[in-house]
């Protein structure tokens, strides 16, 4: 066997399927890595999601490692716990569109209080409805890498002035400023940085109190970045005056405690459902990612990755050595996110 | 006295003193021209919104009307009920702005299934979320006016492929199609039509049911255009997969019955409340205007037309006199839409 895919749910097989040349021989599991695993894996090249712990016995026997998803952090993880030098591939860019998309989406869902006009419906009712417009409006973009200039790209299209915060500045067109300057100027920040050791954290209170009265806030990245209590002291005080989030501090356990009804919330959880029932707050399931297309690409970008890999040996999209070279994130593997 | 203002909630009021130069004197009322009105008006130039209707023995003492409205049913009604020839004005832009961002918002939120997302969230549950993204997607938007060309805008803006549907071409760089073709090669399709004797019934069952299978449907202008019976039969044989819906036809007596829960329905109120129930249909109370921004140049622009008329005589944007010589709608008085 060529390759075996893990955590492949029916829809995404028959996507990978139609897309996969005949003379691949592949296998399928609907279910992650089995966690009592066989002695050596079904092929030397294995595909999985972000729920499978690859056991560090395979590592000798492996080849490749393609994650189907553009976070990796649970791949870096594996390779710092169980050494070895296995190739490590992701998708990068599937989902960019669909995420910025959704990051519009939220922008404009708080910004014209969607939320409440819904409910203000069964009354017809319009008082505390009226809403501002994108026209001129600054949006900052925290974070401009694949997602962020997508976001980018949007924001210039429904015709707002758009500044981005980033280190590395790869868009020429685009003016780029200081976080601190950024908070300061925007009528609406978006988070769209990866999670890092640097970043877990970095918009806490004390730096979001600076911006300005009533900035709406978008997460469409990780929760650990922006501390959900911190963002609920700001709500309260009137620094924002909307969030949209799709993704959460200690997310495993909010969707673990949601999808269940058991088991213990975290206080960033409990913050969470707190800030539910608020009309100013938007909350999705971790689903930014989630369109026909960013599943189709995600098929036929796997398969590009899958057949690349098998001709000539190595990646068209390698995780970056550097992710190996620092200290790898401190959650253990049953916390790693899912998309 | 220079000029009265009907209608004016205390939020106008205090935007339109902002803007008045000292020496017009001007009055206000926070309600309509009154059912029993005095013999004459209080001033020879009067402003209203949509709910006054003008006794026809002012007609020879008024020398200007001002509807604060882009929509001028009403004066035409009033001219054609009363004869003379008091000369009248209208607000012909101040919201084209804000209704297409909410017709850009419906269109997302009905792409990516916000409503069942946002129920979804509750189990952190991602059956049946997955959506569609704007890129390269079809936008027909029919009803190039004002409203229309800030559609076109926006959709291009955020990478859709648009048509345009009417009978004057005012965009030269638009395409345009007639409906019968933008009905079948549209993945969205934008009602931005005025409401007349030749749009009234325009997107019934038998033209829309021409549409390719799960096209979306947004209605931002007037419910009489899109009858509501024929928007859930197509809800529900696929053809439409999801209808967004600012506007109701029958919309006074639904308005009325939500906000006081009495009145008889009638059948297309009925539908509505229907469809309301049906996650795929999201509907807001007729609030697509409502903006901060809007209401700001409402009150600029209003005032720029009275002292324009007090100065020089006649309005910026006088009602067009065509719009006076066809036959005026049938709807009685109090009918007449709010915007």
């Amino acid at each position: 066997m060529d390759a075996i895919f893990y955590e492949a749910f029916s829809e995404e097989k028959r996507a990978l399927l139609r897309h996969l040349p005949k003379e691949v021989k592949a296998d399928f599991s609907k279910g992650p890595i089995p966690s009592k695993p066989s002695p050596k894996p079904p092929a030397r090249l294995i595909s999985i999601r972000t729920q499978s712990i690859i056991p560090c016995g395979w590592a000798a026997h492996l080849a490749g490692v393609l994650t189907r998803s553009s976070g990796y952090d649970h791949v870096v993880a594996f390779r710092s716990r169980c050494k070895g030098n296995v190739s490590c591939g992701y998708l990068p860019s599937y989902c960019a569109r669909a995420v910025a998309e959704h990051a519009l989406l939220m922008t404009m869902t708080l910004a014209r209080k969607l939320k409440r006009q819904m409910k203000n419906f069964t009354a017809f009712d319009r008082d505390d409805i009226t809403g501002t417009e994108c026209l001129n409006r600054t949006l900052v973009v925290a974070g401009v890498g694949r997602i962020g200039s997508e976001i980018v790209r949007l924001g210039v299209g429904v015709g707002m002035r758009v500044l981005g915060v980033d280190l590395v500045k790869r868009l020429p067109s685009l003016e780029y400023v200081s976080l601190e300057e950024g908070v300061s100027v925007a009528d609406v920040l978006v988070c769209a940085l990866p999670l890092t050791i640097q970043t877990r954290g970095l918009l806490r209170y004390e730096l979001l109190r600076r911006a300005r009265r009533g900035m709406l806030f978008v997460n469409i990245s990780r929760g650990e970045i922006s501390p959900t209590r911190d963002l609920k002291r700001l709500l309260r005080e009137g620094t924002l005056s909307g969030i949209g989030l799709d993704v959460f501090e200690d997310e495993p356990e909010l969707a673990s405690f949601l999808r269940s009804g058991k088991g213990n919330l975290t206080p960033s959880g409990k913050a969470a459902l707190q800030l539910l029932k608020d009309d100013r707050v938007l909350m999705t399931p971790h689903n930014a990612f989630n369109t026909q297309e960013a599943l189709e690409r995600k098929a036929k970008q796997s398969v590009e990755s899958v057949v690349a890999f098998l001709r000539q040996g190595f990646f068209p999209d390698p995780i970056p050595e550097e992710a190996f070279e620092v200290t790898p994130p401190t959650s253990p593997p049953g916390k790693i996110l899912e998309e």
